[in-house]
């Protein structure tokens, strides 16, 4: 294990020990692994005030402050800053960009040691698994055993469940938001319709765009465009846009004629600047690939049989379609018949599943008091 | 009016008078407009038990038997054939592809006999009501004044709910499946993307591809695999497919791992066999542009306000998304307020918004027991 010292406490990029290759659920294996992470706030004596965040397939590990490439805040302001419920103040707050992103971390867009050039399709199918499998060994490397809470939305719902079934004794509590513990049939169709318009971009080139120069911006910007339907309600769109127009009457031609196709194009137009595109299918794939309970012979509550000791929160919501609210209540039935104690809330909200970024009180009050009794079970307050 | 005499009993391609040029929303004019379309069953004396059937947006004219090019069965022998609801023994049945479309009718992939060659963009955008208004005309060459019944589904529904506010004396009833009055702002959305996908291949040549010798079939295959996920319920992806793989074992790469990757890619790629692309902006332009109440002040019971003496017959999915009861609903209430007869069937069924062209036997049971008490009402029984 890297000593402590080692490692800057405010973030950077970490790079993987040679003694400590990521060995993969593939069985591939990378060396000098780097993980850009960033933290807020300061660890403590004890070393128990330590609460990772695990973030969604196109975040990254700006939570709080403001971003640094785009100047906009992080992107859970909501929940981590000062007067927050996760609060720089008492907390030492650290998230990593995923193995496979595209912010620092090693992914496909990465030199390959090998041959120099960017690693494309030659870079290893990465899971969630692995993903989590790097965070602990970051958390190692900082010095800290036990984590105060993991916690995540979406994708990193996802990671909160896989450390408690991969390392439950190295966590106090967990939250789980807006998530499931396997991709459905309907996840995993948006997905592949994103993929295949990457992939169908000739300027994919095979994955190996960098190579030539050039980037499937057209692909990636629809299957953003197709991705950014599912993380919103019905209700939410109609709400913002019904079917008002860019202009006084209709184009009578293929213009963006609604504010909807305008709002969709610029979501696409926009996510191809800070996105990779071949992070997008790695990413994509280890989400599709994520079916906690088949790891644990088919039933959930195995892969909680060891967490009991864990403090778990689940919190969905009634809009979201993406990761409804049916998937957390298998969660936490899951976790009840591993007799963990889970406790959930389901927050009444029309905004669909970016509702977890946006300003919803009830989470906010729910994460509060959740880590409120955590935090008083630990012995910091 | 041309006579009867002058156009097949049983279909074919009616050629519109040099006399009836088709005037557009638009303001545009097609001269010559061609309509494919197909008969089943005989017009009886009296002209009373014409039945037009208004098909979906990648449907055609062949709703029964075996479609000539397929040799598939027509997309609608659940409820239109012999001892079916709608009965070539009893009903004639009438079916015309789409102006805009892509089955023998002028659409943009016809040729321009401005310039020889074909349309492309410079085809004029058409609407719901251009659609209907183009029937009509067929309806009056076909010798028929008064429609024992209109009749369709998704896309169709909105043709049958453009003919009762253009030509309610013309409808004897009316029958609306899975369908809504306007396009919603998610409605809009997908069909966004999937024509982002179409435009933004480069073998769209800017909807040239017909004079390149090209087509943009990897665009045309996400626009449908990304509409094909919105036609399925989750519950029913989750049931034909859920998780399963296509081999034992993950591929660990980009291939389709999953049954439902592979199924999607299916649709895509068969898709593009039998659909032209710029039909496919057209007719989801039209879709988009389809707002009953916009055209009567906002109003939706204005546009039914003479259509009291047609009977309807309103039907929808419980697990269809993509046209909601709520949206039956509200053309329900816009037909109550406007005094019209109304029935309205909310269907349980698991299977999507496709559940309209499969095996829905208490759809079937609706219809023939609507059609019985039309029959009766009409005199023909």
């Amino acid at each position: 294990m890297a000593a402590p010292e080692t490692i800057a406490q405010d973030g950077g990029t970490w790079t993987f020990p040679a003694s400590q290759p990521l060995v993969l659920d593939s069985g591939a294996r990378i060396e000098g692994l780097e993980l850009a992470w960033r933290s807020y706030g300061t660890l403590n004596a004890d070393k128990t005030n330590a609460v990772l965040v695990c973030h969604a397939l196109t975040l990254d590990q700006y939570v709080a402050g403001e971003h640094p490439t785009t100047g906009k805040p992080g992107w859970w302001t909501r929940m981590i800053g000062p007067g927050k419920p996760i609060d720089p103040a008492k907390h030492f707050i650290v998230c990593a960009n995923v193995v496979g992103g595209c912010m620092g971390s090693t992914g496909p867009a990465s030199i390959n040691p090998a041959t120099g050039k960017a690693w494309g399709l030659a870079f290893p199918v990465i899971t969630i698994r692995d993903m989590v499998r790097a965070q602990a060994m970051l958390v190692d490397a900082l010095g800290v055993d036990t984590l105060l809470a993991v916690v995540g939305g979406s994708m990193g719902g996802m990671q909160v469940l896989q450390w408690a079934a991969s390392y439950p004794e190295r966590l106090f509590s967990a939250v789980v938001v807006a998530s499931a513990a396997r991709h459905s049939a309907q996840n995993i169709a948006f997905h592949e319709v994103g993929r295949q318009a990457v992939m169908g971009d000739p300027d994919w080139r095979g994955g190996d765009y960098a190579l030539h120069g050039a980037r499937p911006e057209k692909g990636l910007a629809v299957a953003r465009m197709a991705a950014h339907i599912t993380y919103l309600s019905e209700a939410a769109l109609q709400r913002k846009f019904g079917r008002e127009l860019q202009r006084d009457g209709l184009s009578w031609g293929f213009d963006a004629d609604f504010q909807v196709e305008s709002y969709l194009r610029y979501q696409g137009a926009s996510f191809v600047d800070r996105f990779d595109a071949n992070s997008y299918l790695y990413i994509t794939r280890a989400m599709d690939y994520f079916d906690l309970a088949a790891e644990h012979g088919g039933v959930l509550a195995e892969a909680f049989r060891k967490a009991r000791d864990v403090r778990f929160c689940v919190m969905s919501f009634t809009s979201d379609w993406l990761y409804p609210t049916s998937e957390s209540r298998h969660i936490v039935r899951a976790l009840n018949a591993a007799g963990a104690r889970a406790s959930f809330v389901e927050i009444e909200s029309d905004k669909g599943h970016d509702a977890f970024l946006l300003d919803e009180p009830v989470m906010e009050a729910a994460l509060a008091g959740f880590l409120d009794g955590v935090e008083r079970a630990r012995g910091l307050k």
